[in-house]
């Protein structure tokens, strides 16, 4: 099913409406200009991000509109002149978009959207395109983290509850699962996007019967092909187990062997799981499944793990859905160039700050891959019109310090970038979500553990082309120079 | 304006529909029960939170109702039969909600949501009551520590495009407002709750002209009468703040003598607000204002008021929006009683953690101030049928720690509790942001600062009438006793 078409057109920050209300009144409607839409840091022992947001984008991008009360609105604040208003009404985005695939690996400084457009269109779209990519890339990264900690075991998406609204909810789930999630809680995610949704039972459903048992036989009889039981409403292996083994029994007396299973919810889950693993195993159902949910986040899996835990699925709710660690990623989007008369003009912002200063120019990232193992080597930052010729050694260079340099042998190179919107139509065909999670699962395997490690995660290569980092060095020294005129 | 009707029923937990199912499929379609929404602990150096989120549930609730789609998606999970299907298709909520006003200021364990209603009613609406106010609550509660840090400073909410999607920018702006923010960047925000909403002009303006000066001066033909102008975009004191006097002569000079200021955003802006401030004043434009922004919250605040910095407006975004130190706020929906017969069956769940033992029965809370400065004094939680007789003195326990008791005199008392929904009908007329915002101004009003300290606040007190406590006993009492017997 589709997403529900919404027209988020006055969702954005009133600087983009002050600012295309400038360019409009200086006239200054026709100038184009290139945004680049990156992150500057990973955040939190994190290495890599899985991008996750473009949908959302498209969605965006196709519903964008000003209505009669969006205008009555905007006129109501005496900001804006009835010429500018008017100009509004057949606001529409013209320009092009290119992005990452959703569920590509992405990395700091990298373009992961780049927009050209004219100025004022180009401008006007960059809070919503922030929210989008911000937001649900933290999520589908943090998914990404904790589907690494649990290895071959199913992650489940249960946070709902504590996300930050419906949105959050629902958005977060999807990423969630292009992150590495297997299904979500989230009725409404799978009424969307099509993912698989979980669910069983809670504490009140067992309280509301006279007894444990009573409440387990009420649930069996109306799930007898899919009987996951909540164990730890009164004592998980005196009460709780017994009365679950009690019911399995009783079905398969009745003909139903599949889909047992018993969930724990608190207490100590590696204690709790190898002691029901062992009550199980001894009733008879070694195929009973064991899931667990409290508090988890990829730390407290990795740990329940090493201890030995015996559990087959991991319920992952408030730390995933707001990644809470890390609950932003600080995405910014920034003008490169401007293009007049048809030529690219790159622009910089230079700050003190030197992870502050931007890239340059028109550009495109190539992920270089091993032809041995497939295995991604590094991804270069380049300007639009190189290529990049795989048949020959390539000497990288680090983006700062410009003595680490290495050469590569032997490898292929993938363009990232894709064409997304031209000329304002959209020109690429929305994958469905399963085809997400399959590019998504394939993108991951392709890096090496180390850049997947919970902490101190090695730091993966991201060069600037030769042609990029010269321009970038002219640019910064002629503003030096003219800066240094300036104070003499 | 009215918020957007949106239908969220979809929005909810897979297990609130396998419950419902099984209630159902148990003929158990009648029953009543209580459930209360609460939070445990209010976090990270919080002694209190401003509820928000409720006009978000009276939404909700108004518009609950499964669409033919959505019984058609049911459907195809394979989980339910055709006659729970069709229950569905008639479903609405009859119950009755009671809830405290958006704005109050509350604290742990406290109901802050009351839902009586078919058990299938009040267990269904449960996941949706939760993301509502667990979300908003949180930016609510964070904002009022950033007003408290600003003191008479006006805050602004800056976030949009940190926040976890189109709701949680908006309603999260909303959120803040209700906080203690007096405006913020987010148009949508503005156009549905009617907000103030503010904005002037980001880095790209000033990179897309000629020069700064150039830049300022196409701003200041556009708002004359408004003209905030960004002085970091190349150097804030050699560069930004003499461009920005200059246009500001130029504006005098043409008759324009209002809402002048320069807005900060980098760079240490204690030192760069006192010398903008110094030039300011020595150009003649003592009234012009400064902004600042740039990685903003409580502590930042704090200190740079600490060090004097000259700064009289405060644009917060990612820390406000995200809550980012504190991004959950973990509420809870439990049941607390069924009702058999109109007989009121009080309810608890026992944890080994303590502060996960509910509080049964059906019940409310009452706010007790001092007669003499109406100062807020303590909160009393109460069983429904009790009432506070405040011509008299009233003692009140710890509610664990017995031991601690404190006699009141002087006092009144005030029920926090309002109706909200009665037999699925809404009986409450929903205030206007600004008047839930004089409202939130007075009840904040009523505490003394040593609850609103930024670290290490002093605990306010919520008691449990000696009537609730004593049941609550009772019943652990009681439920300790069965288990001893089991055990023998």
């Amino acid at each position: 099913m589709e997403q529900t078409e919404r027209n988020l057109t006055m969702l954005t920050d009133l600087y983009q409406l002050t600012m295309m209300y400038g360019y409009y009144k200086s006239g200054n409607t026709e100038k184009e200009a290139v945004f680049d839409l990156f992150f500057r840091e990973t955040g939190n022992h994190r290495a890599y991000a899985v991008l996750c947001g473009i949908e959302s984008i498209i969605d965006y991008i196709n519903n964008l509109r000003f209505t009669d009360a969006d205008i009555a609105y905007l006129r109501s604040l005496n900001l804006f002149d009835e010429d500018f208003l008017s100009y509004l009404k057949n606001f529409k985005f013209t320009g092009d978009i290119y992005a990452m695939p959703e569920g590509t690996v992405v990395f700091p400084m990298e373009p992961l959207v780049r927009v050209r457009a004219k100025m004022l269109e180009a401008q006007f779209i960059e809070t919503a395109l922030l929210v989008f990519v911000n937001h649900q890339t933290s999520i589908a990264s943090k998914a990404s983290r904790i589907k690494h900690a649990a290895g071959d075991d199913a992650v489940v998406e249960f946070g709902l509850r504590r996300a930050h609204g419906a949105d959050a909810g629902t958005l977060g789930a999807r990423a969630a699962i292009i992150g590495g999630c297997s299904g979500t809680s989230n009725v409404l995610c799978g009424q969307l996007y099509g993912s698989e949704v979980k669910g069983t039972h809670a504490h009140s459903w067992v309280m509301s019967f006279e007894s444990e048992l009573e409440a387990f036989r009420a649930y069996a009889r109306c799930f007898p092909n899919a009987c996951m039981l909540l164990v730890d409403t009164y004592d998980t292996l005196k009460s709780g187990v017994p009365n679950a083994i009690t019911v399995f029994r009783e079905l398969r007396e009745q003909g139903y062997t599949k889909n047992f299973g018993i969930r724990l919810d608190s207490g100590d889950l590696a204690y709790l799981s190898k002691e029901a693993r062992k009550m199980l195993d001894e009733a008879g159902f070694p195929d009973a499944k064991i899931f667990a949910s409290s508090d988890l986040d990829e730390y407290v899996i990795r740990e329940l793990k090493t201890e030995g835990a015996k559990i087959d699925f991991w319920g992952v709710g408030t730390r995933l859905i707001t990644s809470s660690d890390y609950p932003v990623l600080g995405g910014v989007y920034k003008l490169s160039a401007e293009i007049e008369d048809g030529v690219i003009i790159p622009k910089i912002k230079i700050s003190d700050n030197p992870i502050k200063t931007t890239n340059p120019g028109y550009k495109k990232v190539f992920r270089l891959y091993s032809k041995h193992n497939d295995y991604a080597l590094a991804d270069v930052i380049a300007l639009d019109d190189e290529v990049i010729d795989d048949t020959r050694p390539l000497k990288l260079y680090h983006p700062e310090q410009r003595y680490k340099s290495m050469v590569l042998v032997n490898f292929y190179a993938r363009e990232l970038l894709q064409p997304i919107f031209l000329n304002g139509k959209q020109v690429y065909q929305s994958p469905s979500l399963e085809e997400i999670c399959e590019y998504a699962r394939k993108e991951i395997g392709h890096f090496w553990d180390e850049y997947k490690r919970l902490l101190n995660p090695q730091v993966y290569k991201v060069d600037l082309s030769d042609k990029l980092y010269d321009l970038k060095q002219s640019m910064i020294a002629s503003i030096k120079n003219s800066n240094e005129h300036h104070e003499v």
